[in-house]
């Protein structure tokens, strides 16, 4: 078992820290995304046909794909600590905050990267005009996930869950294209010092 | 326990397939969202923050927002027919291929629409250019699909599930934009045609 991924990629992280949340063991094999290895024909054919990290590869030789895909994986594997929820009601909520997350904060975020940033220049057909509606879409939901903070310690909830490392990724990933946490968002600030500081965040 | 749904737009359709696959009758309660009714600050306030449906309120108030959220819930309750796969392989494909289907089909699809269409215009900051990129994304994606789909009956393996009721509602609502399947892509079209003939795609 390995997984092909990326130490400079938002989802790669969103998988070592669930990871290391489960105190989890799993070997690494970096793919240098920098060179563009993921999009090449043999990357596609062969482990993953969206060109993407990170992949879970299993000892029979199955791919899974997808962030997510993959946490939820082990957390059937190794249920504790739950980060998906306990019980019906409260996974339904965990995933529905996840999905916040990812729709509403990590796509804008990742979408003004894609449409602004030098690296992906003659990469992709570049719309920087979208880039710069995700990045005021980006900012307006920071304002609205500041107030949601200002209720509770996590995401989710009481407990730190899936939802908060996704949440933290996309936060972090948005400093490259200087989408940052304003001076007066302070429950977002705290949260974010929070899960920063637990040992997972550096895996 | 109700559902605000709408009987127009393409992720309150998921859940309907979803709930008509497993024999599950919850009522609908729909939002006029040619109005906007659910971008107006009651909605937003009182029902879902994000302004979207679908949206499943239980006996207890609480609001399960997200397509995939709520269609999980169900499978816990109703495990059958499995929709989210059986066994923890399994389970992670079919997450695989539905978010697959997600990102990769209906958020160009979805997109294109957003960014082109005359629903849109005025309602969002809309980039047409963005928009035809989506646009040649879709298509792009329709010719892997139907290689893909040359290998097996559905779009995660031999088994109806998830993935195929996103990819479903996905194509279907990108005919709005005039995305359609080619003469040439027969698998998907074959594909399309069996899940569509389904009494639930009509739910």
């Amino acid at each position: 078992m390995k997984i092909y991924s990326s130490a400079v990629a938002p989802n790669p992280r969103r998988v070592r820290i669930f990871l290391a949340e489960k105190e989890i063991q799993v070997p690494y094999e970096d793919v240098d995304i920098s060179s563009a290895v993921n999009r090449k024909p043999e990357y596609r054919k062969n482990i993953n046909p969206m060109g993407e990290v990170p992949v879970l590869e299993l000892d029979d030789g199955t791919h899974i794909a997808e962030s997510v895909a993959i946490c939820r994986y082990f957390e059937e594997l190794h249920p504790e600590p739950p980060l998906f929820g306990v019980g019906a009601k409260e996974r339904a909520l965990v995933e529905m905050w996840n999905r916040r997350m990812e729709f509403h904060v990590m796509l804008p975020v990742a979408q003004t990267f894609r449409n602004t940033s030098e690296f992906f220049k003659g990469r992709i057909a570049q719309v920087p005009e979208y880039g710069e509606v995700c990045r005021a879409a980006a900012e307006k939901i920071y304002t609205w996930l500041d107030e949601e903070l200002a209720t509770r310690r996590f995401i989710a909830g009481d407990r730190f869950t899936i939802a908060d490392i996704t949440a933290l990724c996309a936060v972090d990933f948005g400093r490259v294209s200087k989408i940052r946490i304003q001076p007066e968002q302070k429950n977002l600030a705290r949260w974010r010092e929070e899960v920063s500081s637990r040992p997972s965040a550096r895996a």
